[in-house]
């Protein structure tokens, strides 16, 4: 099968697309879609702030267009930059990772929690659940206050991530969502410190993206 | 990879079972996941009413519990019978396919409508629904009014089928949920007709799964 | 007037049943409704589990089958097991003990406190709330962590009740609703001490059942 | 047993107390709490407008205080006048038939319709209903149209109801609410012939009263 | 132009009419409408009670006949007393602070916090906001727990306003609204203090009636 | 005073920027703050896409950087566009005119109605009133189905708005919001003709900035 699944980066350093694709390996599989992981060259180095955010919708749409050999694409930053901008220029599906990791954590528990990288960021997340009319099951948001591109190398990045799992599930959190894209890698050593299912919201992403693209195989 | 994803027909109808096997054929490749599907020996013919929804779940957790070498557990039937016994008797993800059908409408659109098999699935349905807090991106949902043994065999379901999407569509729906395990088939044709995103639950359980299986690969 | 109510008590344990009959005998009158309590034999010692209260669902649909002689039938566990599955075999009114505890909790105060007895029940108990779209009239649940029978039996159990009763108007509950078909005797004296209405669920929904029944008297 | 559940009407047409009166024959039972159905002297002849509602708060609550030897009070106006006030007059039970109506009808099914006297009523019952959290299980309101002194007397008044009971039927309610206090009467036909539980807002306060008041007996 | 809008004073403490005046000095201009705060001289000294709160309804509704010289109606007690009474005797409009307060707040910050006069009006102002349908925008209301009188007067309010507003913040209020006609003059200072709006309610009434009022001049 | 509200045209057709100038034309006195109507140079022609609307969220908050000299900021589009982006950039009071509009229509009536201009505007209008937690109160939208340009200047447009604002109050609607910023002049006769409240969403902004200005003033 040729389809295609397009994650894009929407920020310009290389190292968080390279952990993305990193971080989907064990989705790809002889004779399954082909899952490409690319930069948005035009992103900032870390979307950090709404107007980076604003920032790469339209760099986003416009890259979609041109990619219209994909059957399916992900916007992988967890505040869904761009998100209806690339729905309006084609029918075929595109998801933004905040989206399908809270989706995919309400498939797994009642009430979930997430772990922001900055508080500047909760409100955005706030509302867009609301927006998606599912702030009702939000257990807590709580950020770790650490940069973009700190997430994606830092050391004690692992027990910061504890410790505010830890509160969120105080907070009654029966899931966990790592709301940024540069996680991946401390998804399973949490869920298993944890013992809660902790989504990683890239990795949440595909499997929908398989899902729509799948079916029509 | 030997991990397990374990598709549960709740009802005895092994020509239901054969459909969703048939319906999967294209999420399985080598070195994936093995999807396997089985059909609940003790469950009714057809899971048309409270009781026989209510009648399986305790075989259900049985069945999940002597299966416990599987790595994730789907119960494919759109009642959702039996998902809270089966999850109080592991801690692998075990997913509804209305839940599933539900969120993966959620990531594709923002109003969805339900093709329910029945009139008195309804309200079963509308329940669940707000159980989940999502009861307000519902469009609408309408009934065949067909037999789920029907559904899964008989010749005017796809004529039918059209006629009920079109009336979700003007009810405001902008994707299509498959309210019953046995429409498979009909999914890519009716999306083709319809122009809107058509969801057959068990694929969307099934990704989800996927997503929650291959994450520890 | 012949009219009977029928409380069921979903647990096997007859102590259980005594205790709810003691408490409703305020409720019976010369000439009015008979109120019958009776165990389903076979339910469960007690209804500590998801799989307990699944258990009894279709047991429970066949008694209030068997005893159509009943004008309306009270299910006497909080957990509101099989209250679907009657709900289908009859028209006549069939009460759960949550909803009842509830609404009649929502006629005396704005936001209510539910004291659970155990911990594994609050999940339970918030989906039900959640499914009856009142979720936002909860201040709070929280549990004593006893057994069932214990909570029938127990000396400290009214020191555990004032403890967590406090605790919940500290939350902001303006009334409570004893979470348990076995509390009854500490209502009054709950009531008295606290200074907030405190609803036995079994009582309220005797006396809804009566409203019903009286209604066509 | 000395208590009295003292039922007010608060306009100052004692056919309609005396009707009220008759409608609860049925739930006086000898040894049982007296059920006292009182006329408000100040209320004007029929509520019928926002003014009236607002005119008779006062008057209830000092009625209300005046009346310290009742166990329990009922306020029997759909619109449920002076409720607050009265309920911060006295710490005894008060209860409004629109809330008691409305909290009824969710005991007995999902969705429920109300049939209003008036279309200028409406708006104050969503008012109420969205106040109470609970507008999501209204169905539908739909007015009668005429005046409530004809609603207590008039002959067309059971073949307006079975039409608009069939339009809330239509719009999905599963059970009905008479929005008035004086349609008891048409209750048990027009339930036998609609085929829904139809509830009588009074005869459903009353029986919350019964339940409050016999739990302390 | 000659358009008044008309600030009623529901209580008769000419002391807190004369500081709406002061308050609302800004928002007069020459050639624009007429400011006019008038006392009502049936109210009591504060409305501090529930049926304050009722007992103006009425005498209000007949000032706002008397006075159908104006061209908008504000009603200056944060409890909105006689909001629904104002509203049906006239088409023009008529604003309720409370409202007016709270969705200038949602213009300005997705959450709010509501600084009360006293614990008692909390659940008041509750009930108001969920009929809105706002509640899940506010973050929190905590009161100072002093008198209206003493709002109006008081030398230590505006360290209690500090206090109050900043445990406010860190409910997660990202707006304060002054729940009280008297606080206006603490205002600005608070706001330059706090680092948040803080909004006065009956200011933020009088915008809305200027911009209903010139938008027909 | 010399405080300038600056409202901002997002789109470049300056004939837009003078209608909206004109509709503001009696919201200015002699004393009272500047409200100054610019053009975006930046902008299409007209915003009626998703893209147009995403593509003006960076100039905006540069020209709200540049304009720090106002002391509070109007953005003129119906969709919103840039708002949290401008938000972002200034703790000065930032109006989009769909949230004004909304709001200040929630403050005249419980249930609101907008007319958009446009079919393929309704959807994002509906996730930003989600967002907010408004939804419950829109009565319904329905479209024009003109351009942007064509309402501010095409003969048939007031014909258009009787026929839509009718079904609109046939929808339940009590108060109507005109989605979109070029329909002012149309306001005053369409309230004349319908009998409802209807509100420019320019004018209730500029109402809401008049508050914020003045209160410092």
């Amino acid at each position: 099968m040729s389809a295609t699944i397009l994650v894009i980066n929407p920020n310009s350093n290389q190292a968080v697309t390279d952990g993305l694709d990193a971080a989907l390996h064990g989705f790809r599989h002889p004779g399954g879609p082909k899952i490409e992981c690319v930069t948005l060259a035009e992103g900032p180095f870390g979307i950090e702030s709404q107007l980076d955010s604003d920032a790469v919708a339209l760099p986003l749409a416009r890259l979609v267009q041109a990619r219209d050999d994909a059957s399916a694409y992900i916007l992988a930053c967890y505040s869904d930059p761009g998100l209806d901008a690339c729905r309006s220029v084609t029918r075929k599906p595109v998801f933004g990772i905040q989206e399908a990791g809270a989706l995919s954590a309400m498939a797994r528990a009642d009430r979930f929690g997430v772990v922001a990288i900055s508080d500047r960021s909760i409100l955005r997340h706030r509302l867009h659940l609301r927006r998606m009319g599912v702030l009702d099951r939000l257990a807590g948001e709580r950020a770790l206050n650490i940069s973009v591109d700190e997430s994606a190398r830092g050391e004690g990045t692992f027990a910061r991530l504890l410790d505010i799992g830890a509160l969120l599930i105080g907070d009654g959190a029966e899931a966990l969502v790592l709301g940024c894209a540069g996680l991946a890698r401390h998804r399973a050593p949490l869920q298993a410190r944890l013992g809660v299912p902790v989504i990683d919201p890239t990795q949440a992403a595909v499997a929908m993206a398989l899902g729509a693209v799948l079916a029509d195989g």
